[in-house]
Parts: C-alpha cells; sequence; structure tokens
C-alpha cells in the first residue's frame, strides 16, 4: 500500500476528474479577463440555469466553509439565528466559520432523525422562545445528503420549505453531496431544489472532482442582492476565476456530475453489501449516497486500521465511516470489505 | 484580436504557467490526505524555508484578499490600526476586507513617495493621536513591490523595520508580486523580508503562474499562534490542499518563479523603452517591477482603447497602468508600443 | 396592587439603591472630566482593589450583556472557543452576543450540576476534539451565583480553575449577583475570586442597587492589554464615568452592597421557608442565593399570575423562579407565599 | 480654580441637569419591568413621537458611540460603505466602532465646508468608484449641529437628501449637538429631519444634561425591522430602561431640552463676542452652535492652560476649542474672555 493508494476516510481525498481537468487546460489557453467577467465564468453560469431549469444567480466561492457561511450570512443579520441538525457539518465541523462571516449568529441545533430535520423539530427549535434576548431564527439549513449519508425526499423537503415558509424562515441547503443526493433519488436538480422551495444551495465541486470550488445557487433571486461584494470582502473572489468556473463546464456539460455521483453511490452500496451480513457489523444509517457507516467492535476498528486503512470514527462510539468517491475502484472496496470480514471473523 | 489575446491590463489576466500546471499533474495521482496534511504542502513548506533560509511557519490561502487580510488580523486587534500607503491595494481595491476579517480595524493611511512609505511617514501617522478615541497602530503594511510598480531598496526596508520596533508597531509584507521585486533587485528573498525586518509575508502566487493560492510566511514564529485555525475558521483552508501547494513545488524547485519574474520585468523594461521617447507620453513612475505606467493625453489613451487593448486608466488623471506578466510575449510588447507610437504620431 | 408594585420577576425590577442614589448626587457637582479620568472613577477602582485585596485592573461597562462580552472576547480569539454550563446567561439569553462581540467565538455547553460545571464537564467538552475543524477551547466562564440560584464554593472553584490551568484554559467569573454568593458563603470577595484561580470577574452593579454599570476586574493583569480600547470600541466607554463609577463608591465605602445582599438572600430563604413545606410545591435547586426554584402544578403558576404576581416560567416544565432584590419587603415575601399557600391549598 | 471647576474642554465635563434628575428620581420609585417595557419608556417614546410630530420608532442606547454605529450598521451590510465628512466624529473618534458594529463597513471620507458636507462632495465620493473591489457606498452620516460648531440648514439638508435618494443612499444624522442646531436655527425637530429627509436621527441626551442614553429614531420605520435584537446583541439594552428613558421624559416634557440649548448656544456666542475683536485670536468657524473655535498664536495656548484651562486643541495648528454646556455660567465665559484678553495683550 503506497502512500497514495485509495483510502475511504473522505471523499475529498481524491483527485481532480479528467472532464474538470481537461476543461481546466482548454481554460488555460492565453488570457481571460479577471474576476469572473469572462466566458468561462459565463459558461458555467448557464449550464447551471440550464441545469436547474430556472433563471437563478449563480456564484462562485473557493471552498464550502465559505459558500455555505457567506450563503448563511447573506440570509441573516448578526442578531438571527439559523436552525441546522445537531449533526450539521456547519456546527460541528467548521471552527465557527458561520458565526464568523455572519458576525455572530448562532446556530439553533435541533433533534434530527437519521441525520435528517423534520418539520416537527424546526418547529419546536423556531418557536421556543420569542423574546429579545434570544437570536429570532431566520434560516433552516439541511445538508443533502446529510453527514450521515442519508437524502431527503422531496416530499420531506416540501414539508420542511412549507414550514419555513409558515414561520417566515429562509431554507438553505448545503449540497457538498448534492449529486450524491440527485443520483440516489433520479430527481432532477429543480425537484429538489427550488420546486421543494429551497431558496439558496451551496452545490459542492471539490467532493465532485474538483481542485476547488463551490457554486453558490440563489433561486429566490432578491436575496442575492451584492452578494458578489460579500464574496470579494470575504476573500472568495478569485482573480483567476476561469479555473473555478472552468472545470464546472466540464463536469456539467456532458453530465459527468452524475455519472461520478452515480459511481461513488454505486461503490458505497458495494461495500454495505459485501459486509451487512457480518456478525457484530451493523449499519448505523441507511445508506442512500456515497457513504456507509458501520457499528463495529472498537479492536475490529483497531485491526482494520492496523492494516493500513484510513476512516473517520466516532469518539467511544464503535462507528466507523467510509466515503466512496468519484474515483473510488471497486476492487479497492472489495479489499476493504474483505479485510473487515477477515478481521471479523478472526 | 481574439477574444484571449494577451493583454496588460492586469497580471492576473494570465494563466497557469507549465511548472505549476506539471506538479498539479503529478499532484494528481491517487489520493491524499486532506487539509494539509499531505506529502505536497509539506514539500512546499520545506522549499519556503529553503528558499527563505529560515525555519518560518508556512500556511496557504486561496488569495490575496484573504492571505493580507488573515496576516493583519493575526498582528493586531479590533480596536488597532494598520498603517498603510495611501495607495495600498488593502486600501483602494479589497472592499473593506481587512475591516471584515479583523472585524473592524481601521486603515490609517500614510503619505507615500513613489508609492513607498517612509519612515518618516509612517512615524507621523503612528505618533498623530495617543488617546483612546483613535485605534491605537500596531502594524505597518507595505506592498512590495508597490502597487505603482516601485520597489523597496533593502536599506529603505531595515529603516522602516527599525521604526517600527521602536514604535511597537509588527512589518507585514504584501508580496503579490514580491518576485518582481526580488527580480529586479537581485536579493534574495531572505535580504528582502526577515533580513531586513519584516514580520510577515504574503506571497502571490497568483500572477506567479498559478490559478490560485498565495502563501503566508511568519517570520516571527510567535506571531502565528493558531494561525491555522484562523485560516480555517474564515473559510482559506483547502480540502484538497495539495493543489494549491504542488505548484509551489513546481514553480520553487527549478527557479521557475525567479524566471517568471525575470521576464515580466524585461518585458516592462522593453514597453517603457519603447514608448518613453515619445512626446506627451511620460512615465508617471520608474518602471522597477513588472508595471509601467503612463501619462498620456485622453483622446490618446481612448484611441488606444478603440484599437482593442485593455489596461486600467486612473480616473480623469490621463495615467493608463500596463501590467506584464510571465507569459507575455515580446511580440505583443511591440505591438502595444507600436500602437502607442502610431496613436501619439497621428 | 399598583402598576410599580414590587415583583419577583427580577432582581432588576428594582431601582436604584439610596447609597448609589446619594454618590451620584455627590458626583453631580460641578464638572468632571470625561472617559473615566476623573477622581470618582478613581476612587471606586480604589475601593475594588481594597476590597479584593489585590492590585487588579478595573474597568467599567454600562452592563453586564457587553461586559462579560468584552471579558470573553480579551481572552481568546474568533477561532477559539468558550465552555460554559448548558444553563449559562451567556448561552441562554444574550441573543448571541458573545459571539458577536469576539467575532464567532462559540459557546461549548458542558453538563452541569445544579447549574454547576465540573472539573468533569469542563474536561471532558475541552479534550472531545483537538482537530481543526472545531473551535479550540480557550476559556471557561462560569456564572457565581448560578442562574439557578445556587453557589460555587471556593474548593470548587480551585478544583475547575486547576483544571483550567492545565488545559491553558482562562477562567471568567460572570458575577451578575456575585454579591449574593459572597453573602452566602461568608467569604471574602478575594476568596472567590483570584485566590481560587479566577482570571476575570464581571462583577454586576445594576442587580445590586445601581441605574446602569458593571465592574469588570482583571486580577491577571496581562489579560487586560489594551482593555479600555476594547471598551471604547465596543460603545461602552460612558463620557461622563462619574456617573457609573460613583456608584460604586457608594455601594462599597460602607458595605452597603454587602448588606443589600444578605437581605436579598435573606428573602429568597425566607420565602423558601415559607412554602416548602406545601404539598405539590417543590424546591428545584437549594437555595443558596437571592432566588428560589419553585416545581408547582402549572394552574397553580397560572393563579398566580391570575392574582397578579410577574414571575418567569420554563415552558413546559412547571417550574417558577421568583427572585428577591435589594429593596424587597418581607411584607411582600409573605404575601406571595400567602398567595402560593392559598392556591395550593384551594 | 478647584478641580471640578466649569470647563470648557468638552461639553460632557457637565452633570445632569435638574429635570432629568427629578425625573429618575420620579422614576425610582418601586418595582418596574425590565428592559424597556415599563412606562417611561412608553412615555419618553410618546414624546419623541409629538416632538417630532411623526411616529417614528424610537430605541435608546447607552452612548453615541453605540448609537451612532448601530444605526449606520442597520443601513448597510459590511461590504457596504458610509459617506462622511473628512472631521466627522464617526471618522475620527469612535476607535473604530463604526467598522466594528458593522463587521467591516468603510468609511468614506469627503471634503466639507465648515464642517459640512455637501451634494457635490457626496456624489464625488459616491461615484468615484463602481466596481466590486470598492464597498458600495449606501449610507451618507452628517453630524448636525458639525463638529467644528456649524449648523446645516434645512435646505442644505434637503439638498443632500435629495442627492441621497438619487444615488440610492441611506440619509443618517447624528444628533449628539442636535438640540443646538435646533436652537440656533429656530426650527422645529421635524424640519431638521424627516421633512428634510433624514432617515435616522440619533438625538444626543449626554450632553444636554444627561448621565448617559442616546435615542435613536428611525423616521423611515422599514430600516428599524428588528432594531431592538440589533441593540440586545450588541450591548446595548439596559435592563433598567427606565433610568435611560426617564430623563428624556423630564427634558422634554416642559422643552427643557431647548431652554439649555439655548442657553449653551448663548454661552458661545457671548465667548465669542468677547475674545473676537483680539488681535492675532480668530474665529476658525461661524459660531453657530455650542461651540467656539479660536485661532491663537501657540504661545497663548500655553499660557492659557498655565492659568488652569482645559480646552482641545488641534496639533500644530494653533487652534483651540471651547465647548458650552447647559450648566455654563457667564461669569465662568466672562473670566475665560478675560485670561484670553490678558493673555493676548500680554
Amino acid at each position: 500500500m503506497t502512500d497514495n493508494s485509495q483510502q475511504f476516510a473522505s471523499d475529498n481525498y481524491s483527485g481532480i476528474c479528467p472532464e474538470a481537468w481537461a476543461a481546466m487546460a482548454k481554460a488555460n489557453q492565453g488570457h481571460e479577463r479577471a474576476y469572473g467577467d469572462d466566458q468561462w465564468t459565463e459558461r458555467a453560469s448557464a449550464y447551471f440555469r440550464k441545469l436547474f431549469e430556472t433563471d437563478c444567480e449563480v456564484f462562485f466561492a473557493f471552498n464550502g466553509t465559505a459558500a455555505n457561511s457567506l450563503a448563511l450570512a447573506s440570509l441573516c443579520q448578526s442578531y438571527h439565528s439559523v436552525i441546522c441538525s445537531e449533526t450539521a457539518h456547519v456546527e460541528t465541523d467548521e471552527c465557527g466559520a458561520p458565526e464568523f462571516f455572519s458576525n455572530g449568529s448562532k446556530l439553533l441545533t435541533a433533534p434530527s432523525v437519521n441525520g435528517k430535520l423534520t418539520p416537527e423539530s424546526i418547529r419546536e427549535v423556531a418557536i421556543k422562545r420569542q423574546d429579545i434576548h434570544y437570536p429570532k431564527p431566520r434560516v433552516v439549513t439541511l445538508t443533502q445528503a446529510t453527514e450521515v449519508g442519508t437524502v431527503y425526499r422531496p416530499d420531506e423537503l416540501k414539508a420542511i420549505s412549507a414550514t419555513c415558509k409558515e414561520l417566515g424562515l429562509n431554507l438553505h441547503m448545503d449540497g457538498a453531496r448534492f449529486t450524491n443526493a440527485c443520483s440516489f433519488l433520479g430527481c432532477s436538480p429543480a425537484e429538489l431544489t427550488w420546486k421543494a422551495g429551497v431558496d439558496v444551495l451551496c452545490f459542492g465541486g471539490t467532493k465532485n472532482g474538483m481542485a476547488v470550488g463551490e457554486a453558490i445557487l440563489f433561486f429566490n433571486r432578491e436575496l442575492a442582492e451584492d452578494f458578489d461584494y460579500r464574496c470579494k470582502q470575504a476573500g472568495q473572489l478569485a482573480s483567476k476565476m476561469r479555473f473555478l468556473s472552468a472545470p464546472w463546464v466540464g463536469i456539467l456539460e456532458d453530465c459527468a456530475w452524475m455519472r461520478h455521483g452515480n459511481h461513488a453511490n454505486h461503490c458505497a452500496q458495494l461495500l454495505a453489501s459485501l459486509v451487512s451480513d457480518l456478525p457484530g457489523v451493523e449499519l448505523m444509517f441507511p445508506v442512500e449516497a456515497n457513504g456507509v457507516f458501520l457499528q463495529m467492535p472498537e479492536p475490529a476498528i483497531e485491526a482494520l486500521r492496523g492494516r493500513g486503512w484510513r476512516f473517520y470514527t466516532f469518539i467511544g462510539s464503535g462507528g466507523a465511516r467510509f466515503m466512496c468517491s468519484w474515483d473510488t475502484e471497486e476492487a479497492r472496496v472489495r479489499e476493504l470489505a474483505a479485510d473487515i470480514r477477515a478481521i471479523v471473523a478472526g
């Protein structure tokens, strides 16, 4: 096992996919205007509008931390609050970025079922306090696919957005793995976003085979007012923007994004199918996207690490996360499954 | 003239240089740990330490807006202030980014000579006010090469840093075009930074032939405490960090950075030499780096634009800026010069 | 019951105590230098140093929201985090103020026992995560007396501060009701603060009989560097500072603060003693300071409100809070107790 | 000359006026609801609406730093900018408070004539830059009376607000000395604010004879959305609010505010008339409000200080500022004038 063998720790261990690479190479011809005033950015934006079947506002940021934080900051003021799942990435893994970008908006965590918010959990948090000493809820953010590999169905999204509308809350979707959700459901991007009441989507490019870059799509265009200034001030305006936008052209123009999503999801299903019958190994969540969460005995986890595998675990819980990528090789999945099997049998 | 003909509007109109591209291609093999825990980031950091002949702390950010703003924020608190030249990029072209990242640190502009701060101008601003109603100066930031294409000499830097030391000010260098300064002076990076008393350098990668990315070097290592957390929170930690660091390996390992700097500077000198004898055309500043600033009659400027040339002008001043890049072709410089000559003669 | 009858909703329903009022009247003679450069501010600071038996740094802010938030902000950076009890006022009732003043420091809530943090709960939160995606803990804040009317003993504080020291955490005390804690324990202010390892205390004046104003005491003087600038920038520097500091002279010079604390605590004990034997009424927490928390049947709570009493309740929990003040009349306490008794008997 | 003799350094050297004091004494009866839900706050708000002849939104903050900064923050986002005079208090004496409260909004200074902005100076700054690298102007703030003691006439205000409207800018008025402006012009508060196109006024209480407290009046009510939350989060919500609002009742109910303003203005005129004929002494600005700005030889300034007088000077300029207050005694003015006369003659 060499240093850059495929691992399952994160789908961002993978590199740049061929389609993104090719587009970057094409974009790397001659001079282009800077700061997004170039043909590639225009083309990428057009592809997004076509793909989502709507005239949305499109922006590009360097990474998901910034994309989500900027989007949330645009949906509320510092004295407002953001409702999210207790397992939401913005709450657990962003080092306070949403609070930083918004200058203090508090995240209010709501209980989730299989990583998913429900209208009830949102409502409960939203109406718990109405006094001035508590930051007024103004936004709901949900992650699609979720941090535990599950996927919101269109009717779940619609129920949530109806609750949001009723309560005066904007709805934001963290789509770091939006592709995997589309793939699992076979739904169109439109069905999973604006048609279901989502105001803003952060569509992840990095986990989709890009080097850097996320797209921020405002379906509610009014919310995008001066968002370009917001990006600039926050250090998220690329001077050579074409290298953030061209890869999107590459993966959108011939549906590579969907092929990659299908492939990653398929690998996750394969892994799950190869180990789910093992005694002492249990799926912690339904496998719907590109992640497999296994409950395993601690010694098994240790033994697996001992064989050189990298993956995330949850402290003291015996849970292990395995993420598949656009480039995951089936052989490598089988290798991992075989090792798990051997260890558990051991 | 096609759409992506070479222009002189900005050195960020250029693309990715071959050395950076090749390194990205190499880095795009297999899986790598995310968030900078990879071999490329380690190698790039080692190259920086070798190049600067010191054990500095090295960080990577996506762009110069963020790199400079984060560095400044780490050198002061929100109620402190930052002294900069009235022409400093952080003051004139960052849409309030330094104020945003620092949560309110005010920039105090000092008069400059040929775009350069002097010990006297710094001192005057630093001691003007000592009361609590004015933000306490804590940092000086200078740009090397400056926004008007001039370059600080080592003894100018030393005089400034001595003043800083005396007044309790940290010294930050915005090195978006640091390469061009090294090239012009034939000085080592160490001579122009820590040996001259600079605490932190933001070394620009984008204008050096990279797609995205700046390096932040803390020579005063204490000032770097928890800077990695600062980057993360501010949306400047790349998950696939290798694609920010590998290009540095590419341009540092065989001195491509210096060749590119030499070339861009050479083109600027060429342009200057071809037009400086023209009646009605005057150099606004000495040409020391990769920019040529020409005072020209407004009609000439208009006519030049009419021939398809893109460049920045200064409102109402008759000044035009022409920037050369790592990839500028001499033929294109001669074409531009010929057009200027023709127009002025016209 | 007239509009301004005594109530038990909050100890800030009370007015200005005679000693504070008299000091304000004295301070209201002629002209004084502004912004704290006056004799009253000097005298108040001296009283604090004498009372706390140490040469601490003393600052004044308008209210507790600001005092605590500014103090916390001075103890960490935006990418750090603050550990507090899940019931801490800074978490539950400040509308995101700590996050605002610090530009994003996240509050991490730890389980508490009777409203009190423990070394174990602090440690658990502090070491749960060590990675860069989680804000690094740097401060512990505790409330003395707590939000549920309990009081940390000196050895509890010492155990907590030992844990803090070990883990590299600063220790902040929210002392909105610090007086009541001193009164209950019969301890000196020094014993409950710096002698027990507290770095910074926010000593509440408002609940102590002042119109506005809190004092911020840095026992660790290094942490106070430029704190005056911080206050100024954050809108917490009073121009006519004497009216914030003179009341402190008034209540400190003849121990009025302690008399008031004793009185409020006594009233709480009285109330508790008058109702604790009632069937269906239970003390939720030991009564140690000036608050009494009663578990009562919802209909009883409703009936009590029906008789014109104002008090806070906890949604859906059947809990009611009754706070006593420096000016609470015993007769009014007995009136309240009688009404509770009558209703419960009802 | 004792320590608290009347001085002319600042109008905040004065104390609490009798009317404000009496109202505080009245308010200090029994218990009142906290956080502004009390009868005094309601009455003060009603007085403001009556005085300004419009149904404006009224808020109270502790001081002018906060009031102005919060108001400005509510009128723009962090990536917007605020146009102000180069002599504006928000620019020169707030230690970066506007930038802090807004999380980075840049102040753009415009040249002023006698301390006053003009439509032309505003326009020039507002349209200078239209690109994304420069924070988009969204607010104009002017100070009435200005920092140099001059006063905007209604038609000057109307011309400015017309320009604001045309350019999409909100108009904020820093009214620390609004009373003095009304007094000088004999205009109604309405004429100098909303009837002239002002969106928000910060009406200073401190310089008007209060201990602490400013009122923030939104004539454009939409701009006040959730402003109460903003105040709370920023540490500007007083728990015992009645002591911020009652003094306003005291000075508004029988026009004390105007009497005080008249008196202070009268003293300034007196001072000016007593010294303006002196050789070597010149009025720097027309005396329209309560300040007198004298150009005097440096030795004269030194000599005046030597006689125990306190006043502000402008570094290296030979300028001295003398401010009169609600409580300034004519005898003291004559004393000062006599000393100036003696020194100059000397």
